[in-house]
């Protein structure tokens, strides 16, 4: 029977969807690196003027959504779906952005992967026929996700450097089904993946071989070469997980170009104090929405792979002795004309 | 633009999906209720052999979807996509229950609403031509969700007359592009609804608004009156909550017949001592797949609107003084031939 499905995990759309509009909310760290001049909102103290760190995550979700909505020209009642989910327990960020909105929700969690994840099931409702108009959606805080998954700020706790900085920042997409791009062609979908990390100060180590696995598939399912791409571009990974995406890839004989992740991108390692970069759902999503899009408006990039990638870290597991599963979904975006493909 | 979409919240399948196969498991407590001859595996102490509740969830899982895989004659790897998420953080019975299992995954987190979530998105993704076979599952397991959501068993709490009784079980369902049904028609689905309950003791009252919401967008957007299901079933509003939906519709001169919830049907509360009834994200999983799809195949039901219903519930948001959003997905099941339709 006939599918959009090439090979295992990648489908081709028919009517490749576009992106109409994104936006995005960041930090005070977030604004001070090198991709500040790209963000719509950045927030002055991170309390986005709000009583806790819980409800000033689901303030950034709301200026995110509000400024990608603003550039497409939509009101909220002409979204057909909201795709979304963070990172915090039950994904309260996203339930309480929402909870005024009044458009039909999908509830996610990829953790990190939640922006590739939620574009990907964007694209394939859009395509499919089940609507006009898409939004995709993801958030994470620094201060949050520290008092989740590690301490609370008031603890002083010390990182390792393999550690990373969890992103404070929301970013949104609107997808549509009709659009001058850029357009998504591609979606590959990662599968759980556990190569047996079990440091949760590591996490680039343990989503590294979901990417590996990820991009070997679309590759694969494709038939295109890395070298099709303008960018490559992993979630937040941060620098050592890119290394290691960079060593698998070596050991298949291939040397990748035009790779990066956006854990590097987001902060100026030498200047910031980062660890090993940046993480969190937030990461990719604000530097696919601040700098990657506005770069394919600008016709600087023209074909990128956007990877996210996710640990399925809990805590509850890793103090049972469980190893870090992983998972990557890509999307490939392009701005070359889809008109009568 | 022609869509497959009919009214703001409902989309009408061209190529209704069937269900290819399901399968459950379920704990001891589920094992003695009204429906216990209803489910493929139940467990002797709750534990499935392992040495937490949380992996006890996950092995729950992985016997769930065997079974789903055995009745509808498939491998895991003929799998296009699972679709799955459950109530702990991070979704990890869900995230450690597919790591051996190499297919791409898409993870949810609608909290008691996702067997409907898992569903609808499945369907849709079969119906927009994404694959020939997609898995839809969700799990909850007593004891992990009381040490998560309220106090480990160990504190011995005592709980009021409106709170429900934590499902230990999981389901999960094969959908197929093609095959004899019975046939998935229509999707509706839910925006986040709050009325303003605080009371993390009665998620019945506060998931109840949602299901109205929902039911009354299935019936509005269709054109369908109640009376056209022989059954309409919420996924576990419990008995208060059942009361209150009924309530709802009555206030808009709707008698609402045939009409039940699966928090309701799962336990006796007159030998169980369940207090409002049963709760969870396994709870409308395992009364579908076990007793209600049975029900379908014995030619007893034709149509069935499944219900899931999701509180958004957050122990951390309820300490911030949040009231707690709920969610609702429909979906439409017939048994009624739809080929060629």
């Amino acid at each position: 029977m006939d599918t959009k499905k090439i090979g295992q995990q990648t489908v081709r759309f028919a009517a490749p969807p576009s992106i109409a509009g994104y936006g995005n909310a960041v930090g005070k760290k977030e604004g001070q690196g090198p991709l500040a001049s790209y963000f719509d909102y950045t927030g002055q103290d991170d309390s986005f003027s709000e009583k806790s760190w819980e409800k000033a995550e689901t303030a950034m979700q709301k200026m995110a959504l509000n400024y990608a909505l603003e550039k497409a020209g939509l009101q909220p009642g002409q979204l057909d779906y909201i795709f979304a989910g963070d990172l915090l327990n039950q994904c309260i960020a996203t339930s309480y952005s929402l909870r005024a909105r009044n458009v039909p929700f999908f509830g996610l969690y990829g953790a990190c992967s939640t922006m590739a994840e939620s574009m990907s099931l964007g694209a394939m409702l859009l395509d499919g026929g089940f609507g006009t108009h898409i939004a995709a959606m993801t958030s994470s805080h620094f201060c949050s996700a520290e008092r989740q998954y590690r301490n609370p700020l008031e603890y002083g706790g010390q990182k390792p450097p393999t550690a990373q900085w969890t992103t404070t920042g929301s970013g949104a997409v609107i997808l549509s089904r009709e659009g001058k791009g850029p357009y998504l062609t591609h979606v590959t979908t990662g599968k759980v993946i556990d190569k047996g990390i079990t440091d949760a100060n590591n996490m680039g180590a343990a989503m590294a071989p979901a990417a590996f696995s990820t991009l070997r598939a679309h590759f694969r399912d494709t038939g295109r070469s890395p070298s099709f791409y303008d960018l490559i571009v992993t979630g937040d990974l941060g620098s050592l997980g890119k290394e290691i995406v960079l060593d698998f890839f070596a050991q298949d004989g291939i040397k990748l170009k035009n790779y990066d992740d956006c854990g590097v991108l987001l902060f100026d390692p030498q200047r910031q104090d980062v660890h090993a970069g940046a993480s969190g759902c937030g990461c990719s999503a604000v530097v696919l929405t601040g700098y990657l899009l506005r770069q394919m408006a600008l016709g600087k990039l023209k074909n990128l792979l956007f990877c996210g990638t996710g640990a399925l870290h809990s805590p509850t597991a890793t103090m049972q002795g469980e190893s870090i599963p992983g998972i990557c979904h890509a999307v490939a975006i392009t701005t070359q004309s889809q008109e009568g493909s």
